[in-house]
């Protein structure tokens, strides 16, 4: 798979988030052949819970696994300090970011520590992001507690 | 409260973990006036749920909050890189531990990011994690992605 059609099943998620009113952000988790092993957006809204992220729905949906070897964390935005230390504790070797205009987790700090970060800075992510915070502020700010 | 009292609950979290066949570790989330929001313990096995840590059920079984001012995050373990990141993503200002001995996460990392740390060292919970590491080795490992 290319990158840009790993970051298309993350932006699928974060567009069905955003249908059902949530926070669009969308993660994939894909192991190291490519194949898909999970895939989820934030569930804030949807769930009332405050611990499901676009990168954790993603692992959570991979189920339980021996090691993360090989496999690429895709997502649709930056990851949060949250999301960015699953990533770190898990030894997830590469993150996949679809953009980080709008927000800048910790994506550095894991590039920092040898995880293989590339920032695609997709037009349609910055898009759906800048119209949810200019739609939705205190959403999005409760979404990342600030 | 005390912070022993505190403590308590989620020595109390960890044991119930233990006894339905988890990873013993729990954790509670106070508000700042020392009331209970949340707890819960890990419950990657029980759930087949990789994501939820003790620290994450008790943030989870909180509910959405606008704010984490004056809250202390209490967990009978040092948190993991994950663990930390939400503590710190969400600015929870105080973390009390129950011991860092048998495993130690990113706990001086979030010292260092001006979060208020202290480690009791407590001995039950040293025992606790000794045993339980001894006798599921494969569990434990695959808990913190080791």
């Amino acid at each position: 798979m290319t990158p840009a059609e790993m970051l298309a099943v993350a932006v699928r998620e974060a567009r069905t988030g955003l249908a059902s009113g949530g926070v669009p952000v969308g993660a994939a988790l894909f192991g190291p052949d490519g194949d898909l092993w999970g895939s989820g957006h934030n569930r804030r809204v949807q769930d009332g819970d405050p611990t499901t992220h676009g990168e954790t729905a993603a692992f959570r949906a991979a189920g339980r696994r021996r090691s993360y070897r090989g496999t690429t964390m895709v997502t649709t935005l930056s990851p949060c300090w949250y999301c960015s230390g699953l990533i770190r504790q898990f030894n997830i070797p590469a993150v996949l970011i679809g953009e980080s205009r709008t927000f800048t987790g910790g994506h550095d700090w894991l590039a920092d520590h040898g995880v293989r970060v590339t920032v695609l800075d997709d037009p349609e992510c910055v898009r759906m992001m800048t119209t949810f915070i200019a739609e939705h502020p205190d959403l999005w700010f409760e979404d990342i507690g600030e």
